[in-house]
């Protein structure tokens, strides 16, 4: 049951406007998770806002996701934060908790150099000792990792993958090529961007990081599952099927347009942490009809 | 005794590995400003590591600086936090406990829209009720302003200055004129960027936001001083002679630099916070010599 096979859903984390995490709402939406039989969940990632958490919160979150899990699936549980010590903090609340895993990016406010981010991760492996994936998404972070940077993370104790954002179909099969070469047989390496991710694992991606995984895991899992069987053409036209709400997620970041799905949908009443916010009426109409025409219900 | 007029020296906050703030240390880098009569002192800046302090400690450090500067000039206090509801909870313990304004920068995990950037200050203002700075940093916030936004939020009650990178010489004049366009007379606009700031005074800004000018405040003033009697030509040497600690600071970083100057001149004795590293020491050592080769002591 390693957390970074297959398809990992990652979903929203319900709070209200104090950041206080609504227990019972993660609940429903890790009930559609663990019903779906997804291989992997994904707590506290991007998408569930870990950054605007206070530790007490994550902890909170945590806690509902281990009792509502129950071991059926592993559980892997963002730890990202801006200091070393406290990212060690979370990682031993989330191995006290129960996880089966962690994922660290590095988020900066002060541009990191690579040796920076090399002791960063080494310090927070060394004490949490659990599973670590290498969450790397330069969009949220501003931190790039160099093909070697992962090599050199791959050797230490503990760090087992890397969640790289997909490029584009045309040059995926280099990137992951790229990963592979600097890292051991063994190494798991695995791809967010949804739109991009039925074309990595088709390159051989051991992993897919998803946010419709999150809240729409049986229509991502028909992608894996097609892909499992060889069934390349089916894959991609389920995927191709999806080109609505890929549009939206990058019209509005799948981040917004999933606190419009999960709402609409009637499993949270929750707006995202501000400064971010709800998008308009007239947007959340459009998402609810891509969820109505998709069936995504 | 506006904070946003003139030089504004920024210095390091010295705290331990666990993010406790040395009040003491940060006392005599004030003391040093005090001393040197700056026009206004720029608290918890980015230099000042505002990002990695908790509320409690950036509390600390507050009422430290306002016992410490006594009302001799205007206290400019770092209230950045990547929650609204957090900037304001911070905006209020500043004014609270004497700070003379706050300067607010749209600290981003999630990349936000132009909108959610106007709001989140809107909130901010309204709730804080101090003179408030925007604080353009994209090199560490990655949300860039547009002159546009500036002028919306500069119309805003409390709203009354703007902190922008300045641009190289040759483009500087074009930058303030565009921020000028943008907002009403009165309002100020003033820059960062240490090496540019020269420039950016002669094009007619107003204030000099200066990481040097927090610890070696005598030698920043001369420039200004010398722009103020008109004599660029004196101003423009004064400039040029400060030239190899402007190529530390493009090179390491003039937070990372920073810190091996006060530490070198025995006014702290503090790292970075982790992830951020202190400088090797052969590095530490060729600061240390421009230091002393400029006697910036």
């Amino acid at each position: 049951m390693s957390p970074f096979r297959g398809l990992v859903g990652f979903p929203i984390t319900p709070a209200d406007e104090q950041g206080r995490v609504d227990t019972e709402a993660l609940r429903r939406l890790l009930r559609r998770l663990v019903e779906a039989r997804v291989p992997s969940i994904g707590l506290l990632g991007s998408t569930g806002t870990y950054a605007y958490l206070d530790r007490a919160e994550r902890r909170r979150a945590v806690e509902a996701a281990v009792g509502e899990v129950a071991g059926r699936m592993p559980l892997l549980v963002g730890i990202g934060a801006l200091r070393t010590d406290e990212a060690v903090r979370l990682g031993e609340d989330a191995r006290d908790a129960g996880a089966a895993g962690v994922l660290l990016a590095p988020v900066s406010y002060t541009p990191l150099t690579e040796d920076e981010v090399y002791a960063h991760y080494a310090s927070v492996a060394e004490a949490v000792r659990l599973p670590l994936c290498v969450y790397d998404n330069p969009g949220t972070t501003h931190f790039s990792f160099s093909a070697a940077l992962i090599g050199r993370l791959s050797r230490l104790p503990y760090i087992e993958a890397v969640k790289t954002p997909a490029p584009s179909a045309a040059l995926v099969a280099d990137h992951l090529r790229a990963l592979r070469g600097a890292t051991e047989a063994g190494f798991s390496v695995g791809c967010s961007v949804d739109w991009h991710a039925q074309a990595a694992l088709r390159a051989g991606g051991d992993a897919w990081y998803s946010v419709a995984g999150g809240l729409f895991p049986g229509r991502c899992l028909q992608i894996v599952d097609a892909l499992a069987r060889g069934n390349d053409a089916a894959a991609a036209a389920l995927d191709a099927k999806l080109q609505p709400l890929w549009d939206l997620f990058t019209e509005f970041s799948s981040l917004r347009v999933m606190y419009a799905c999960a709402n609409f949908l009637g499993l949270s009443r929750a707006a995202p942490p501000r400064p971010i916010l709800p998008l308009p009426e007239p947007v959340q109409h459009r998402i609810a009809a891509v969820v109505e025409q998709l069936d995504l219900a």
